[in-house]
């Protein structure tokens, strides 16, 4: 059975037990959490995030200049007012740099130099960084520069994975 | 009190509750879960998705070419293999244009015509998509057709925020 098998096998489980629901589109705590994909970091058990309290945005590494696009969304057309950056402890992406990952990938997928694969690599940015609070303190900043983006209430935060705390930087 | 300080509050309950772990970086079940930033998706809750298990991407609309990056992060250097696109009913993003968008928002951040947040503006794509079915197709398939991407198990879904059901359409 894949992964996949068992996750739908919980979804029907959870929606067969969760009484239907009609919530609003926009999030009642007008709140929106950036925080990175990694399989650790669980922002509803975390954080006690509730059904529609808040707009969740995550990518490789919890990097603002990439959520830019769903941040302007969400304050601009769904009225969120806060915004906590999450990033974390031993995060993959200060392991590795944007040319060392287009190397090993372009040999692990066999890409020749010509392919339409490797030319979609060669313009794709890692968006990697060498250490995490600097990051989260620049990730911030870039937000709070952006002409796009309400500045009053971004927080900045790294996650311990271990512990499962938050330690507040910027 | 706002409510970043609740969160951070409920943090610190979780933190205080749960043991020490050292789960390592790559996810356990091998899953990458793409969707939408809304509120009204818990992917823990209607997944099951526990610790450690599986990468979770978020951006407004759950959009595939925005993930890429990520994606190919989790599969090439984390080992993942299987993803699943869950996009869902009485979705913002079918409710606007970009071109609706850029003007609405120019005029509420009162931006002028020849500012940098006008620019910056004028060059986001919104990513809209105007039915939510066809729209996870089109980006199952877009992640099909890329030569970055393992294509072997990809699969789409709707999941209806009243009932919690996830329907697969692709």
């Amino acid at each position: 059975m894949t992964a996949t098998a068992n996750y739908l096998a919980a979804n029907k489980a959870f929606s067969a037990s969760r009484p239907a629901n009609q919530l609003p589109l926009p999030p009642s705590k007008q709140v929106l959490v950036l925080t990175c994909m990694d399989a650790r970091i669980l922002p509803e058990a975390a954080l006690g995030l509730k059904e529609g309290e808040a707009h969740v945005v995550r990518n490789a590494g919890g990097r603002a200049p990439e959520a830019l696009r769903s941040i302007v969304i969400s304050q601009q057309l769904l009225a969120t007012k806060e915004i906590l950056v999450i990033q974390h402890t031993d995060c993959g992406m200060v392991t590795f740099t944007t040319d060392q990952a287009r190397g090993l990938i372009a040999k692990n997928l066999n890409l020749s130099a010509d392919s339409t694969g490797r030319k979609t690599l060669d313009q794709l940015e890692f968006l990697e960084f060498p250490e995490v609070e600097n990051n989260v303190k620049a990730d911030v900043e870039f937000l709070k520069k952006s002409e796009l983006v309400d500045t009053n209430n971004i927080t900045g935060y790294v996650y311990d994975v271990k512990s499962g705390a938050l330690k507040q930087v910027a």
